[in-house]
């Protein structure tokens, strides 16, 4: 069989090998994830739900609860990470058989660690491949989850149909400690560990999350950014937080939105892939060479303006070509 | 007098002005601040110092009392701030005049509020040149200041020499919610609200912290993070947090650190510019508009690849020009 036929047919080895090849820094391997992408079919009524929170807010069990809860209801989920470590220190995303033993291991899920030591820019455009691969494989529900740095968010917020905030059971002063800019991406804001003797604290957290929500989403946008708690651990309103998202997909249709945000997502990435070609071929310009660097050094020196060197170099770049 | 020779005579009315400019988006403004830019002196031995913290951990009242102790020492001190808020909810770094009372009515210190309303991108480029103005003005330490989001750290990062993070005092449990990847853009971290009741909770802030940056701050590139506790109220380790501000300086002065970060920061600034300027022409490439539309409904469709789509407006633009 071919490998498109097998990742079709559901082939974990195939889909494996297609994302090995939509990951890759060698041109050639990406010519060949396109083509194979271009080749297989775009299942309709797939869910991309982006999942972030402060490393132990219980985001692990959270997914392993969230997504054996989907897959009893007959979906196929896939999990996947987005997570702009750098390279210096390593992957902060790791150990996934560990922190979701159940869901890691189903025969309908599909768990993947994120590719470590590349950009955050690099892994956003090559997760945007993954996700189309595993949703040709007949994963419906794709999490996409990062940990809470603000350029991840920002970054997964551009790959996702839904952004979902998971935070702590705490209120009041630690309240402060919420990034304004991430909560403003957030479309469903989960309070976990609702469970034993915290949930008095995740009940006071809702309420106080819904009271900020009114000072800082906007309104008149049609939807207004919901607050539950949920424990990953009794099971409570993690079907709620299922149907809120079912709620925002639907409205999102009917509306126009959720077309639109796909496409948005799609040209924004055109234009990404517009500036790394023609930033590439500055570099490469022939005849650029030397004025290139004769600019750079001055600009480096503080003797040039970046801006003015900035147009020498477009200008140059028009007449030698 | 001439604008020019105002502003390097000190005049605040002439510094306000230049600074109007620089932030402009008109283009013939942006001339004008880069015209005076070029005309002006930089002096040497100025230092831009980075400071990032959450909301509410007391950053205000930090710099009014750093920025008094530097004066009291014989600077001339600037505070400028990056605000990455949401055109929609406006600007979170407010009312200066207010929260920080005795440094923005002092002669030797200049307050200025960021420009609201403008992508991050915008503002960080245009602060790079408000910080050449101050100091050209005879500010000799700049203070750039932002509020807890990922992506404004980073932006700020790439503007001064250093970069100071405020952690509230608290340890433990808490610690997990530092950001990994806003910790690793640190040279000092300053826990603050040393006094008090908070004095003893602040000092194990500061071992938990010291032992948690042996875990992530990469070893070996000479300089090590340094961790303090501080108290604006009683004034007990600004003096420490200048002295190791400057014995940072003297480090990356000797190594040649200092001058190849500035180096780095303007050529990063010149490749911004170059792809904005590109960008432009693409968008405006006399007969590619056809192409570039159909192209990028394609794409926005879903049926053609981004990356196959940003080669063919490439090779479109390079045949055409």
């Amino acid at each position: 069989m071919d490998p498109r036929a097998e990742l079709i047919g559901g082939s974990r080895r195939a889909l494996e090998q297609a994302i090995t090849l939509a990951e890759s820094t060698r041109p050639d391997h990406r010519l060949a994830a396109e083509a194979l992408l271009a080749s297989v079919p775009a299942p309709a009524n797939t869910l991309r739900i982006g999942l972030s929170g402060v490393p132990g807010v219980g985001k692990s069990t959270f997914i392993e609860a969230f997504g054996l809860a989907l897959i009893a209801e007959g979906h196929r989920v896939a999990v996947l990470a987005v997570d702009p470590s750098s390279p210096v220190t390593g992957g902060a995303i790791l150990g996934d058989k560990t922190r979701m033993p159940r869901l890691s291991t189903h025969d309908s899920a599909f768990v993947r660690p994120s590719a470590a030591g590349q950009t955050l820019g690099g892994v956003a455009r090559r997760t945007a491949d993954v996700i189309r691969l595993v949703e040709a494989a007949g994963f419906d529900i794709v999490l996409v989850e990062t940990v809470g740095v603000g350029q991840s968010e920002t970054a997964v917020h551009g790959l996702v149909d839904v952004f979902c905030l998971l935070l702590p059971p705490a209120g009041g002063d630690e309240l402060q400690g919420i990034k304004k800019g991430i909560v403003e991406l957030a479309d469903l804001l989960v309070v976990t560990k609702a469970d034993g003797d915290m949930v008095a604290a995740a009940g006071r957290a809702v309420a106080d999350y819904r009271s900020a929500l009114h000072l800082i989403a906007p309104s008149g946008l049609g939807w207004q950014p919901t607050v539950l708690a949920a424990s990953a651990l009794t099971g409570a309103a993690i079907t709620d937080v299922w149907q809120t998202l079912q709620a925002f997909r639907a409205q999102a249709l009917a509306s126009g939105r959720f077309a639109e945000r796909r496409a948005g997502q799609a040209e924004a990435r055109l234009w990404q892939e517009i500036t790394a070609h023609v930033l590439e071929s500055v570099r490469e310009a022939p005849g650029l060479g030397s004025a290139l660097d004769h600019l750079s050094a001055a600009v480096r020196a503080g003797k040039l303006h970046p801006a003015a060197a900035a147009r020498e170099i477009v200008q140059a770049l028009r007449q030698g070509s």
